[in-house]
């Protein structure tokens, strides 16, 4: 499995606060670096900046009032990246063989930010290859998810604003499994028993996987409670199956 | 293992929001219901309202500016359930016999308190009986907390404001395991083999366990990171090991 990389969308992104930033200088992610005046001082920032001086990337100093301006209410964090993420334009740059053992992460419909950009994180931790999100009602890459992704969006491609039936039946007819996870699911997830390359789907915070997604599974696996609490938070619960499956 | 409930701390805690509330009342855990007059309009707030009433649960309707003055930036919400939660003294509450199957959380330092309330959803999930909280520099149980438990928190015991030091040898000395799950852990999760009861620790977002506390714990876990990320969050990670633990 190979990624044609030639045919992305590049899309800009601030983000902000010293780790953040520390995180998109070191992996080469950051395209300008924004400082307030009043933080020019500090220690770890004096580091930083000589950090990116090396790797030559442009860096502005402004003004604290001036930087409130431009950066509002997140200007308190004093330290701004602007940084690039990697965007596939559809699924046939994903899909070009399809013989080795590749893991997708198919999201459809989370709307917290924060549990997108967790979900982000896991997924390349799992050494899952790309992450698609569906066109309907649900988060989009904001500063929140990519500060939640903790830097892990700088290296896994996304494929957003789709359709997610269709990706599902392109990846089926491209020898995908495809896996979902739901409270509903009839197999639980200690019992996942899939080879090769896996779709695996996962729904939204509140009805988990739409019904006709539901329907396009080859297997819908489940945590099950051990407790009187209904569910799991939705990355909680897709971090566990992820490395379920990664492991397996 | 049993708990003498009757060595209990009852706090109380605003909780806000539909959903929240809504669980709140099927669990028992509401104490005093709240509402905006601007919401009782709402089918969905009539009907739990209802269930309140049946639940003898009592409730005050508010005019909506007086609402906005004692429930303050949360009152867009429009509807406030106080509970109760359970707190245990001391340890010794916990541990009355050890000779059975016994699941303890002990949470090091974490200090988001989203991190903290997905924590309690999980380990209520994965049937543990007790969660132990340090006194350290850690986020402390409030409304976010509540929430992001989704109820759980309503069915679990808390142990808060502890020495976990001292916590870690009463429950070695009562025939714990004491399992640490860590970045530079020296076994892959996947293989863990303890049997009985068992306490896990987790560390803090940033710097995981700390050292003294690692030092006690008979083995030390870690989830190998198969991209390029250093790390998951650490609910997701303590979800994966709960699971792991549990489901052994």
């Amino acid at each position: 499995m190979k990624f044609k990389q030639h045919k992305t969308n590049i899309s800009e992104l601030n983000i902000f606060g010293i780790n953040p930033v520390k995180e998109a200088i070191l992996t080469n992610k950051a395209t300008h670096i924004y400082i307030s005046k009043n933080f020019t001082q500090n220690n770890r920032v004096l580091s930083l900046l000589k950090t990116a001086q090396n790797k030559k990337i442009p860096t502005t100093i402004i003004e604290h009032n001036n930087f409130q301006k431009q950066f509002g209410t997140k200007s308190g964090q004093n330290i701004v990246a602007t940084i690039s993420l990697t965007f596939l334009k559809s699924i046939d740059d994903l899909i070009i063989n399809n013989n080795e053992n590749s893991k997708v992460l198919i999201v459809d419909k989370v709307q917290d930010p924060r549990n997108l950009g967790a979900l982000i994180r896991s997924a390349e931790s799992a050494g899952f290859e790309a992450i698609i999100l569906s066109s309907n009602n649900a988060a989009k890459i904001n500063s929140t998810v990519v500060e939640s992704s903790s830097g892990a969006i700088s290296h896994i491609p996304i494929i957003d604003d789709q359709n997610i039936n269709q990706i599902i039946k392109k990846l089926k007819d491209n020898n995908y499994w495809v896996i979902g996870l739901d409270m509903d699911g009839d197999k639980e997830y200690e019992d996942y028993d899939f080879y090769g390359n896996i779709a695996l789907v996962i729904g939204s915070e509140g009805s988990g996987i739409s019904k006709l997604t539901k329907s396009l599974c080859d297997q819908i696996y489940k945590i099950s409670m051990k407790g009187k609490t209904e569910s799991l938070n939705v990355s909680v619960a897709a971090g566990i199956m992820m490395f379920k499956i990664s492991n397996s």
